[in-house]
């Protein structure tokens, strides 16, 4: 494919702004080449970054802002004073078409706070979610919801389900991704009352673009059972971080393991090749990045401590999900189950309750 | 200390059943020789597993019965048709005060079920919890509850706090375990209603047994953070389950990096000390258990799946448990608890509402 796509950045975001923000970006256009930017902020910190990358220099517009939204702020208080600021001038450049996706360093709260109010939520969606790509032994898969909301209804999770779907297809290039409830077990009468209402709604509606497993557990999400994981986003959240808290105990483990003796010292120096696949295999800037997804346009969120590597993730990401007319194509399958929810409710099959729970099944 | 105690077993529990049972046994009293048994199940299987064991054999009494929970057996059919059956005997014998701790590794939702009936909860306490033995890269942590329930209200959170508080004191010996509740963030506005209110609450009441930390995040768990987590079962499964599929895929990525060029084998091979350091530390088996706390009586959940090795390691920790006084004390504790509870809302600073929440602070 590569058509010409054009992303919007907050070069302020993150721990670092510009000096992360811009080799990452100059990183990322090395293997995209059809790739231009937006860079958002303060025009003297970006020029002196641009400096070292002149090709980026010469496919990059920058829109000058002082205003900056601090790691810490408030969401509402983002809300009430981020106009104009590094991190709303890239929504606003994907709204009003400049761009075709925005990319943020910054703080997740506010990002998604500006975003909804910005690009605003699709039609018939309730609530944007935040999508994590998840490593597994396969090789990814995507969870969410992991922190945009607390909790979450049955329709909403099958919202979810498809939101997730659509971005597999847009990322793994898989045409009907598998899906997967986040449970506590995977016999039916196990969880909560909104999971048990999201698994017989997905089950009893059919043609779905994606492929509905049933029920997993936190112990397959790494197994690659599913392409697509669907959590509300306390327990989301709580598990993308417990994974990445496991992975950073292990490396801690690996290193005092290693250094336990002279000959594990040797054997360790021997098998530095090894380690570096396994580095690779865990590192988190290869997944960097959460995703907005629910809302009328593409915002992607790199960690706020990422360098160049893991940003140029995140706008690979970004790019990847511009590209697959990742919007229009979950706009229409919005559209479609929808209508066939509202459907089965006239036919009396799948009457929905005012929270967007079933409360029956076909 | 060392006081003769005894541990009432379920000998056809777990995948194996007396052939793990038994010779875990052993091993227990091996490192505890003041243990003695009641061992319940198929005497001729039992008496068999017994041959190799004689010293076993000597403090142990065999209460036979053929009934046997499945499994796969539903809780409320274990209700119904499991009086006198292996699991249910170890419970009884608790009860009548015969055994000062049972072990079974027999399907949790039984056990559980079973517990409650027999043993019944504590005065004062909604709901008893599951608490699991969690590696951190300090040492040890307990995070509860790991899914005796799907969620909590503010008031069992604060339960499962002082709950969590006193095994941190029987099985760590420390007087004032610091504790956690786990939420998606540290800031005082993140999380939802009951696990802000819980925090509200266990921050107003004075000379708690504990000391309250306030929030922690998922990847906290694993670096230490605190003695005790809180958090209701649904996300504690999930985290549980989220943090050993972690373990097993990295383990997964190290064979394979382990074994990716000849010179990286030939590495391994010299490291293997080192590995067997990690394999130690990440060994599920020595953490092997969970332990019902708020019940007026001691059970202990080993794996299903587990070694005698790990069936070991769950009877220790019944005995630590026994051993501490566990259950006196926490008696009380929560009557303190719960007295300066009702204080406070007499004089009209700290309101519970029905559902136990805090409604205000002091």
């Amino acid at each position: 494919m590569a058509s010409p796509k054009t992303i919007a950045l907050d070069a302020m975001g993150g721990d670092h702004g510009p000096e992360v923000v811009i080799p990452g970006a100059a990183l990322s256009l090395e293997r995209q080449p059809a790739l231009s930017f937006v860079l958002c902020g303060q025009q003297p910190r970006i020029e002196a970054a641009l400096a070292a990358h002149p090709a980026l220099r010469a496919k990059s517009r920058i829109v000058h802002t002082d205003l900056v939204i601090a790691m810490d702020e408030k969401p509402s208080q983002a809300l009430r004073r981020g106009k104009g600021s590094s991190m709303w001038l890239p929504l606003e450049a994907v709204k009003s078409g400049e761009a075709d996706a925005a990319v943020s360093a910054g703080n997740t709260g506010a990002l998604m706070a500006i975003a909804k109010l910005v690009l605003r939520p699709m039609a018939g969606i309730e609530r944007p979610a935040i999508a994590a790509l998840w490593p597994t032994v396969k090789s990814e898969c995507i969870v969410l919801d992991v922190g945009a909301n607390i909790g979450a209804t049955a329709g909403q999770l099958a919202d979810f389900s498809l939101m997730g779907a659509a971005m597999a297809r847009a990322v793994f290039h898989i045409e009907r991704p598998s899906v997967g409830l986040l449970n506590v077990g995977t016999e039916e009468m196990k969880g909560n009352e909104d999971v048990k209402a999201a698994h017989s709604l997905l089950k009893s509606i059919d043609a779905l673009p994606l492929e509905y497993k049933g029920f997993v557990e936190g112990d397959q999400i790494g197994q690659g059972a599913v392409d697509v994981v669907v959590v509300e986003g306390f327990a989301g959240n709580i598990a993308l971080k417990t994974a990445e808290g496991t992975a950073k105990q292990i490396s801690t483990y690996l290193r005092a393991a290693m250094t336990s003796s002279v000959v594990s010292k040797i054997g360790a120096f021997l098998a530095q090749g090894g380690f570096r696949v396994l580095r690779e295999k865990m590192d988190p800037r290869r997944v960097n990045g959460g995703t907005f997804l629910g809302l009328n346009g593409i915002a992607v969120k790199s960690h706020g401590g990422t360098d160049a590597f893991g940003f140029a993730s995140a706008v690979d990401l970004a790019y990847e999900m511009a590209d697959s007319g990742l919007i229009a194509r979950l706009t229409a399958d919005m559209d479609g189950f929808h209508h066939r929810l509202s459907a089965a409710a006239v036919a009396g099959q799948q009457p929905r309750d005012s929270t967007g729970s079933a409360l029956g099944k076909a």
